[in-house]
């Protein structure tokens, strides 16, 4: 069923252009509603795990439910009906989300279960990023994601390190507390998970150590941790602040047209031709 | 009852003066009293609540009540008599907590339970920021607030997709854990509690995943959150970083025109011209 | 019994140079023998405490006890005759904190119940900071405790400003959490408590909020700690920035004599003379 | 059995070259496959401590086992064979863990419980770091580890602040709540403990404050290691930042000498001289 770019139908492309884009005011309008949509079906499949509002609610649960999966059905139809290449849409991550978020409904038909998978509805809040592209957000936005992107192979290493870290920990700790009777320590992953919990200073207390070398230890690990916790917030900073730097310079060489150059910059640093004329002239 | 500010009237001018603003020795006497009775009457307030407290001191409690009750009620009719739109300053903020705060007492006399309403003076405490305008405090709270005020945008985008983070994490938790007998897992929204509870490094504990695989997914979340938590201080400290940056340079040399110069530069850095010419002629 | 500064006596000065100065090999020495005796004596304090120690080597701290604040009488006496003026030294912090840190083991033996205030040895713990005047630890420390210095203003808008919002906030949560049967929010300072215990992450869970809307709101406290935790941070790295910035420039006007000049400076910003001779020679 | 450099063996140098070295594919080959076989051992020790998988999976668990610990040993007999100076080699750290990871599965023949000591093969892991060698890893990397060893003084400075603190917080949480009848706080070195699980803000909660004043100086501490948490972050912040800094300027420009060039400079941006000499000769 793939279309060719050139059989273009113009119902066709403005659906697409409602659907799929947000520069006119109907496009905004239905990207502002399907938002609005999307955060209401997933506030009621939320409340619908809530055991006293389901026992009270739960014939208007039910319609509500039916609302949403038809408007969702109308709407995946429709985008599969007026973008180029069905098959392409319909096997991105996107595709696949809007589908699995309205076949829950209607399988729970005919079988039993079905219904708790509604929950890959959340997974339709991802569109909700969509709004940086309306106005101002775009540009910082931007920059977080860069700054993010540059720091990738950083966080990578870190995160490695981090693994390395708390598997040896974990171990050492199961070696100590693990044949203590009351210990929780009972398997070197719970260790590890314990190491986990308090390296990044969650703590949630369900498993603490109890005898007088493991809260030494585990008093190390902490202070460890502390001094840890300052290396994702350096190399984010740092990148935020390169990002910010690089995108301030608004300086173009009128000879080569290339940007990025400092504040103090007089000549361009890929030419050599000078940079402010108001100077020179 | 609004006044026009024409009919200027000495006596309202003196108490104006005092009450609302902070130039002169008594208004900033004023302040400073006013400062202490609201924090003590906060402090009497919360020790109230304490039932050991309440027991012994009840007619001690009852009487400093009436006593902050009378002195706010004096400083409320002034500010009212001395403001020039008194309907504004009663609709404002300040107004309306300043009025609330004093109401309880009043009302208790005649219907019981709009005593527990008096904690509403605690709203009171706000006021406390005014003495960021007494000295130098203000330049430094000045460059905090820019900062915050900068990152706004980027910190709005951050929260929506924390929000979204977490809504998707606390649904699959609730997949995971949910259906478990000793499993706090109960709801979605309990869930997005803990993905809350978890991601923040809060780590209450009264509610820890029990199976393995839940306990894997939750060491993923606190290794996540380690990395997130990197963000706003990113954010943050480069925001601060540019506005004390950019309140460096206000000067520019008249004769090579560049920026950038020290508080305390008195010649320019580059040529060497006199800066400041409030000097020179 | 002070002396004035002329009657000098050479073995007082010797001594005064060993106690209270690190210039000579003695003087380290000696330094290094007190810090390893005062670490000593506080882990002596500390195992002490602990029952199971207590009752097996009972005889062995007594000892430990006594030859401790023999040698620490002798140093406080050799202090009090070396120092020019001995009253100065005795009302001074570490004077009253090295006297009390010998009196209980003299005075338990008339008095009961005084064994347990040797634990202000700890405070003695604090001269260990002298080392930062051994070797290369000076410069570093001195960059740190600036940053800490610059800050100080920051740092306390910033915790009058969490005062004021845990103060809030824990009213909000009594009023919301206060009458629930099982409920731990007791009382104001109580919720004000767990106000703190959340905002700053480290969540015991000694009290959690059990209603439905109370453990939103924690939700919301804990989002907002998560963008708040960023500010001290953002605070404490910029100024380590200036510091380090500021403590780089090694250059000095040969005409006017100061200092600070940025690295790009080609004239001194104080009184216009060129800086590099290299270039004007 | 050390050999000088001299009698070079073609075989050995090329089992050399593929275990010690990364540059060739066989290398690179090499160290994958053993990398691999690694993570898979230590993941299989892990999963062998728990009991479930323990009890029904013991037969595989076995047979892993030796299959693992003939493969390190085949690795660590051409490693002793190959390498020029093998008693270095073996008394090595690398060498040690090597030894001490296959020894535990021969020595549990002949004695019981040395089973336990395989857990030591989670030291292995430090080995994966070995694929920072391979790419582009490297740069960033190094980057991360200058900025690490620049900033170890002063966080050397920090921990033993850190140390002394939370040994008065200790003591004096240790004066106030230890009388109590419940309070956890039994002895001086688990209140230090405490003192670091609340100043890290992990916050287990198996010891937390039961009196009003104990409660009080927790909300104290916690405060307190709020402001003090910035500290270390600030510290790698700043690291990171002049590393990144220092690294992007070696070239200086042969006409004007002026430093502090990007890397994709051809130009010098002071004077408009080209920077690279390569180019123009």
């Amino acid at each position: 069923m793939p279309k060719t770019k050139n059989t273009l139908n113009p119902r066709k492309e403005k659906i697409h252009e409602i659907i799929f884009e947000a520069d006119t005011p109907m496009g905004k309008m239905f990207d502002v509603v399907l938002m609005i949509a999307i955060i209401t079906s997933v506030i009621v499949v939320m409340l619908e795990t809530v055991q006293d509002l389901q026992v009270n609610y739960r014939q208007i649960f039910i319609q509500l439910e039916w609302g949403f999966t038809i408007f969702f059905t109308i709407e995946y139809s429709l985008r599969l009906y007026c973008v180029y290449r069905p098959m392409k849409y319909a096997l991105s991550f996107y595709g696949i989300v809007d589908l699995l978020s309205i076949l829950p409904t209607y399988l729970s038909f005919f079988f039993v279960g079905f219904h708790s998978l509604m929950i890959i509805r959340a997974l339709r809040l991802m569109r909700i990023f969509r709004i940086f592209k309306l106005g101002h957000f775009m540009k910082e936005g931007a920059v977080l994601v860069e700054a993010m992107k540059a720091s990738r192979v950083k966080i990578t290493i870190f995160l490695i390190f981090i693994s390395v870290l708390v598997t040896i920990i974990g171990a050492i700790m199961y070696l100590v507390e693990g044949g203590e009777p009351d210990s929780n320590f009972t398997s070197i992953p719970k260790s590890i998970y314990w190491a986990i919990v308090t390296l990044t200073t969650v703590g949630y207390g369900d498993i603490a150590p109890v005898t007088h070398f493991g809260q030494f230890l585990a008093a190390a690990v902490m202070i460890l941790g502390y001094a840890v916790i300052a290396v994702p917030t350096g190399i984010v900073t740092n990148e935020l602040l390169r990002e910010v730097n690089s995108s301030n310079n608004t300086q173009a060489c009128r000879y080569c047209t290339k940007e990025g150059h400092d504040d103090d910059a007089e000549y361009c640093k890929y030419c050599g031709e000078i940079l402010n004329e108001e100077i020179t002239e």
